[in-house]
This record gives C-alpha cells, sequence and structure tokens, in this order.
C-alpha cells in the first residue's frame, strides 16, 4: 500500500482477490530474489565454479535482514491455505532446481563434472541447505548456520563434483 | 479448543494471552517432535552412529504430513512478530544443537570423531540441512530432498567425521 500509494480497497479493488494479490507479491518478491542468487553465474566459465557463485550469492550477498527467502517463507505459511501461492512457490523452486541441474548436466557432457553426478539431487542438496541455514541464521540473529553450509558444500563441490582433469593433476 | 472442549473465551481465559497459548502449544509440539529425533540415541553406543541415528529419525520416521517442524515453522511465521514465541524455538533450536554437539564433544574424547572436527559447526549443519529438505519435500510433496540429504550427510559422516583406528581398518 505505501508503494502503491492506494488505500487497502484500492488495491484489493486492482487484484481479482487477495489471494491474487498474495501471488502477485510473491513474484515481485522472487524475480527480486532469484536476479540476486543467479549474479555472476553467466558469466562463470567453468560449471563447479557456477554452483559455487551461487551459494555464495546465496550467502554472501545477502543481508541477514529483512526478508527471508519468498520460496520459504511461502511454503511454510501457504502450507495448508493459499493454493494459488503455494503454486508460484513451487514454480519458483522447480526454476532454481532446474537452473542448477542444467549447470551440473553440462558440466558432465563437458567433463568439468564427475559423470556419476546426480544433477537434480545434488541440486536439491544445495537448495535444501542453503534455505534451511538461512532460517537458522535468521532464527539465531548469526550467521554461522550460513558460513557453515558454505564451507562444507563448497569442499563437496570440490571433493566429490569437480573432474579433475589429469594434466591439471599433474601440474598441482 | 477439540482437545480441551473449551469455548474459544475459555481457553484463552486459561493462558494470560494469545502469545502465551501459542507458546504452550509450540512446548507441546516441540517435546513431541524432540522425543521422535532422538529416539534410539541413547542406546547406540557409537557417536558417529548417534548421529547417524538422529538424522535416520528425522528423515525415517516421521510421516511427511502433516505439520512440518514446530521451530521452523515458528521462526517463519514469527519472524517478525511474537516474541515470547521466537524465543522459544531459539532455545528448541538450541537445545538441538547443544545435543549434536554435545555427542561429536563426546566422540572426539573416546576417539570415534576426527580430532579437527568442528562440533558446533557440524550440529548446524546437520540441522540446516534436514530442516531444509523437510521444507523443500513438504512444498514438492516429494520426499527426494530429505532422501537426497540423508544420503549426503551419512556419506559426509563416514568420510569426513568418523575416525577410523587403525586396527578396524586392517580388518576390514
Amino acid at each position: 500500500m505505501k508503494v502503491t500509494g492506494l488505500e487497502k480497497g484500492g488495491l484489493y479493488r486492482h487484484f481479482a482477490s487477495k489471494e491474487q494479490l498474495a501471488a502477485e507479491a510473491f513474484d515481485f518478491a522472487w524475480q527480486s530474489a532469484f536476479e540476486e542468487r543467479t549474479r555472476g553465474i553467466e558469466s562463470t566459465p567453468n560449471s563447479v565454479d557456477k554452483l559455487k557463485q551461487f551459494i555464495a550469492n546465496f550467502v554472501d550477498r545477502r543481508p541477514l535482514m529483512p526478508g527471508g527467502c519468498p520460496i520459504f517463507n511461502t511454503a511454510i505459511e501457504a502450507d495448508d491455505g493459499n493454493r494459488l501461492l503455494r503454486d508460484r512457490a513451487r514454480r519458483a523452486l522447480s526454476q532454481l532446481v532446474t537452473l542448477l541441474t542444467g549447470i551440473t548436466e553440462t558440466g558432465i557432457r563437458r567433463k568439468e563434472v564427475l559423470a556419476n553426478t546426480d544433477a537434480a539431487s545434488l541440486a536439491l542438496l544445495i537448495i535444501s541447505s542453503l534455505e534451511g541455514a538461512l532460517t537458522i541464521s535468521r532464527l539465531e540473529r548469526d550467521r554461522r548456520a550460513l558460513t557453515s553450509t558454505r564451507t562444507y558444500m563448497q569442499e563437496h563441490l570440490e571433493s566429490h563434483v569437480r573432474l579433475r582433469s589429469l594434466s591439471r593433476t599433474a601440474n598441482g
């Protein structure tokens, strides 16, 4: 209401329903979160480094307050209610899973990622652990959960996901 | 209200405020969640196996619906509101962190866990990743996020946390 300068009634008249309004608000919040999380990924050449960039964006770029993640807030708040909103959150999550899965699959084709990597599971693991850590960090008003998760996931990508070419290993 | 058989007004009169009522409801939900998550841990001798038991309880014992985690629900829903409730959720989280940190520290003393393990970070990592996966699984109505996280965390415990005695390694 502050943004539009409209009264509450006026704001509702612009949308079919309160649910519709909540869904539009979600889209707006999500677009900005998605841009923030994917910044610099396209210009990063290596697939594993793209995943690491995503993790760094999630942990380092964000102010701890306010807001949290639109997907998580919606997942929990609309869990047994607003279906329109829940569908928006599912679609947003799926956009994220598709992005990360695609990066890993491209990495396998380019021999930057170990061939036996389960791209979809890795995507879910990265998203789950970061989102969980964000919620814990917000509850504790302390970044430790986020920084521990970043460290663990970066190490995991180096030790279990990155395919090192023989020549690179030989050169150190 | 169903449980107590009281009318809404009657229920509120039993508690100092709506906030107090929400806090009591949280305590009740948390006690049951805590019991479920810690089942079998005390009777498991090895520290790493205790952590694995905690993960297994979290992923396997729980029905996917309904409810989710009281800490997470509260962390998100009381983020900018009910302070009494937020404090309850923080205390519950801290109970969990203390439990897992203690298991790891005992494991270090008993030479079951690698001496350089950061017990508090490991506790936060386990909790964050499981809680995140639970929320994702509930949003997707699909257990994949939970089972991927279980697999990765169990592997992490075996490869980066468990201290294998020389004799055990020699005997296979």
